[in-house]
């Protein structure tokens, strides 16, 4: 293998890959970045086991010639080291020369880096995937879903099945929900697909999906997502990003959501997430979080902390409006915040069913995000 | 007590004096900042006994009316939350009102904030410093000298007297001193004062001179400095900063800097930073950071590293001069870009006395400034 590539594309393909890189695997291949060098390109991949993400870089890509290609081969060169060199290597051009026994040689301008390459071979192969079933999802729409839905993920790994968030299709609309056992969030969207296009029970680890946001292009291009036995894969432009899938069963939570509620008010956004935000910090200091919400007669409400040791927090906020019986509520402040900070619209409804009944937290426009927030069981 | 105060001033305030907030304090009363109002305006104090810490808000500024005070008085309040809750209140305008028993309430728009506030009179008092010893110095000078030597502090807490940098006056020069078991830097400076005045034996601790870089304003300010019997205070518009000098006799360090040397070179600053960068990143997988440099007859510098289990990096560097005799010496590569990274000229000079001597890295034009890097004692 012998070849030139311009260092900010490598660059930017080491970079996407790193990220599939765990420090802590037990399998000394995958320490490594895999290049593959032929005629079409440069396929860098680089795994975990849970994820494998692949980067092409292209001969040529908009009329500028990316790689001189010498020789073809492959090599499997040590992650930690070669991102890092590559970055800051003195010239735009970096020779990548591989000789016998997978010895390495990089140059760029007055630098000479010589590496021990591992065997190609003894990495693992990237599992076939069928493309059969699959959906096409804007990217920026996938990046908002996940952000939307992941605050909720359980980081318990008793209960592996909910540090992932579920993917559901039926009837041409795709629906992520994830849950622990204190709160739990659902964002629906219509997909493009056949009406009779199902899916079930696919549950993708949260982290995995939190790492997939940050490789996602911020252009608006629709990402292709295939769903196989075990795995998903989702194809971007040059890069393919594979997950596994979570053993076990989602539960059911349809149940867990009221149909109709006993309370609902309708409020600024921004003002209550900020009102919230300070009565938060001093429930910090208890450890508890919890905080109050009491509704009044006149239409606004009261969200109050307090601590033994440092005093208490008091705010009062106007609501647009208030419907239904007046209830005091205490719930987790960081929850909430949490669920406040993905809402995409200037108001907000909440709705509630009593004071030890789930919080249901709404855009005021559209049903299609939802949280769902336990209460605080406190006295008085 | 009861004022009304500009929150963006307030805000400004407590970031200043929450720099001397330690949480590992073991006396109660210090975990809280002291408030002060007087018909002059607000002071705030923090202290961790080894550094203390005032601002001070004037009534006025800027012909803008700063401080609305019903009542003078004092309290301390507990820091941490105060610090984060002011920032985040939602008015421009901050009440506080102390009543009895140091309950204090804060009002800021819709925000009530009731804090538990302790008695004033248990608060140390500040060191009284008479101020017939002082110089003066541009904040910006200040700043520089602090980064240029404070990398060459020991993080030893077995030889405190290491952990600080040595000031010394003499014939008009004030020069800091900084040295560990492995490298020593000095900067010297000519200040403007009385011929005769001389000051010996100063330390300060060097994380507290760096604590202070931060709050010295960037502005081109004269900053006053008062030497006291075991204090010294920093005089900035409106804060005043005091800190202990450190027990225990410096050690004589100028006979450690060679007064000839064998080899000279001058190198592109940038260029050799960045060679010694890279050698360093594969050295630091060895954990022993040590790069070797090779000087060659046609006085280009070869400098390398190695790894058993990585591999090599090798770079090749022009010089602008090299005279003397041809080395090959070995050095920490950590410990050399961190005294590159404080040179200000884009030419240094090195000078060698032999392999197994001080290194000794200074900017091409200007004596002010001088790093010392023991070398290390390796084979081939």
């Amino acid at each position: 293998m012998k070849l030139t590539v311009l260092k900010e594309y490598l660059n930017e393909s080491i970079q996407h890959v790193s990220k599939a890189i765990s420090s802590k695997t037990t399998i000394p291949i995958l320490t490594g970045i895999k290049i593959d060098v032929d005629s079409t390109g440069m396929t860098l991949t680089a795994s975990d086991t849970d994820i494998s993400i692949q980067s092409f870089i292209p001969m040529e890509k908009n009329e500028i010639q990316v790689i001189d290609l010498k020789q073809s081969g492959s090599v499997v060169l040590p992650s930690k080291f070669f991102v890092e060199i590559i970055r800051k290597l003195p010239a735009q051009h970096v020779e990548i020369e591989v000789k016998d026994h997978f010895q390495t040689t990089i140059r760029s301008g007055s630098s000479e880096i010589q590496l021990v390459g591992l065997d190609p071979e003894e990495y693992p192969i990237m599992p076939g995937i069928e493309e059969n079933k699959s959906v096409q999802i804007p990217s920026d729409l996938l990046k908002t879903m996940i952000k939307q839905t992941s605050l909720a993920v359980s980081t318990n790994e008793a209960t592996p099945i909910l540090t992932g968030i579920l993917w559901t299709i039926a009837g041409g609309k795709l629906k992520f929900t994830a849950c622990d056992r204190h709160r739990l969030a659902t964002r629906e969207t219509n997909v493009d697909t056949d009406p009779d296009f199902t899916l079930n029970n696919i549950s993708i680890s949260g982290k995995t999906l939190n790492e997939l946001s940050k490789i996602l292009p911020d252009q608006n291009a629709l990402i292709e997502i295939v769903f196989a036995e075990n795995q998903v894969l989702f194809k971007m432009s040059n890069i393919l990003f594979y997950t596994r899938i979570l053993d076990g069963t989602y539960p059911d939570t349809s149940k867990l959501i009221p149909q109709a509620y006993q309370t609902e008010l309708v409020v600024d956004t921004q003002k209550l997430t900020e009102a919230i935000d300070r009565a938060y910090l001093l429930s910090r200091e208890e450890k508890t979080n919890i905080v109050k919400l009491v509704m009044r007669e006149d239409s606004t409400l009261e969200i109050s902390s307090s601590s033994s040791e440092l005093g208490k927090v008091t705010e009062e906020l106007d609501t647009f409006s208030l419907t239904g019986e007046l209830l005091r509520i205490s719930f987790n402040s960081k929850y909430m915040l949490d669920a406040l900070k993905v809402m995409d619209s200037e108001q907000i409804q909440i709705g509630f069913t009593g004071a030890m009944q789930p919080i249901i937290i709404r855009p005021e426009e559209g049903a299609n995000l939802l949280q769902l927030i336990l209460p605080y069981r406190t006295t008085g």
